[in-house]
């Protein structure tokens, strides 16, 4: 499902599907509720072209759709796309990969 | 309608005309209401040359004349051209394209 | 009138005049009062050199001698030369060409 | 132990496993509690790729797993991977190596 | 008067002496009372040799001994040099020259 | 003593031992308690590799293992390693040399 | 006197004694009491290295020791060295070269 999400992100942008139930990941990571700010669990499903670089290109992602990853909410926008939520947020604010 | 909008923007700037009503987007995308900041659903009907480079080159922007986005109303300016109600904002500020 | 303004904008400066009468523009545009910074519409009537850039050339403006612009008020400077009321502000505080 | 941690920060971000017991670090330092911000001792248990530099490159971190490290923990997020309590930060937020 | 300034500035700093007398400048020019900051008219007695720049070649001030400016005062240091009152503030407080 | 201090600073990082002893430092410098922040005199015995630059290598530092300096306490972290009180901090804290 | 000062400052920074005698410096020049930040006037006994470019190199100062200058006190840190009080500041709260 949401294999081929309807929206394409720009610049260092990511489309993320949460994937975490409770405080336990899918991934069987554990989220501490007093964390200063909670970590949350999600997959990719959509990716921007890349930051702009002084040259004017675009230094691609890191991250590809597929991925699951750790982010933090902070910045994201959530909307709802045919049903699915989703979380738009840059780059800069996923920790790292699960896998 | 507004194909022809009489105002051409600046740097990384574009002009966008709302298309969502109600919570639900034309586009079937759903905005909640309770985000932090509610992002909204637009037409792109005028691009600006793009972000200067320390090049001294501008970077062409990603979005063109009738593509639809998704965009944080923050930072943007309402005016009224012939009519019809425009907003005038960053690219930085647009999230996403829909499609 | 002002054709020949006395004055010479520094760095990405402009000097412009003010051409709009109440909240509709000369141009048939409408400024809405209750934006969060209402823009203003006005004649560029003197421009300066551009900004400098890290090479130390300086970059041209893309407004010239005559465009008509929607400009935010703020951060710009009211003189009176020669009896006519004009701003001097940066080229960043023009959102867009009128025409 | 977390020899093979399943997590692979971003960025130029790494993760760590404290290492300490009260205030005396297992190689013998002494982490002052009064200090503004008393820093801990952890290991080194998977390194990012490194911070984009205006090139488009990434700098390789100084930094490799099995490294004993001082870090403040300021900035730094706390989750737990299979059991294991580990601390995603930045190499920024690494104030030395010790050994 | 003044001509030979005992006083170099540095970097892009320039030394100003005021020429305005009331709010009508001695070129013509009415600098309002109720602007945010009341510009001010005054004479370059003396320009530094401009900004560094990233390559450390020093980029030329636009600004000469003998033009006749209009500043924002904010920001620069007044003192007394041979019984003559002068300005130092930086090329960036100028908004315009005149004449 | 401590000449082979056991950490090894990151970035533009160094490790200093304080070696005044109440206002009068070993070399004869007056350090006034009531400056905005007292600088102390200490003993550099490990340096970091240097602060990377936008190529991606590392600009070495001026300082060298055995150069009394003069530094701004502020921004230091202290710690304790084998008994030795020292204090990490980055190469822009140290003011001067002494000596 | 004062003329081997005993510490060699770093990076753009600069070592000044003060030269002025109440409000009228030894060079003739007044400095206002009500001044925003009363400006001081010195003479440079040491300069440091010079500001690191991006490419790594240094940009030699602009002031040399002797140099009788005006600088904006705050930032400066002020030390006794073999019973000479002197100020150390970095060369951008230097305002002007007098002479």
């Amino acid at each position: 499902m949401a294999k081929n999400i309807r929206i394409q992100p720009l610049d260092d942008r990511v489309v993320v599907i949460r994937t975490e139930a409770d405080d336990k990941t899918a991934g069987g990571i554990f989220l501490p509720e007093n964390a200063k700010e909670k970590p949350q669990e999600g997959k990719i499903v959509a990716v921007g072209p890349g930051k702009m670089l002084d040259s004017g290109e675009r230094a691609a992602l890191d991250l590809k759709v597929g991925d699951i990853v750790l982010f933090a909410k902070y910045g994201g926008t959530e909307i709802t796309v045919d049903g699915e939520d989703v979380i738009i947020l840059r780059e800069s604010d996923i920790l790292a990969k699960v896998g």
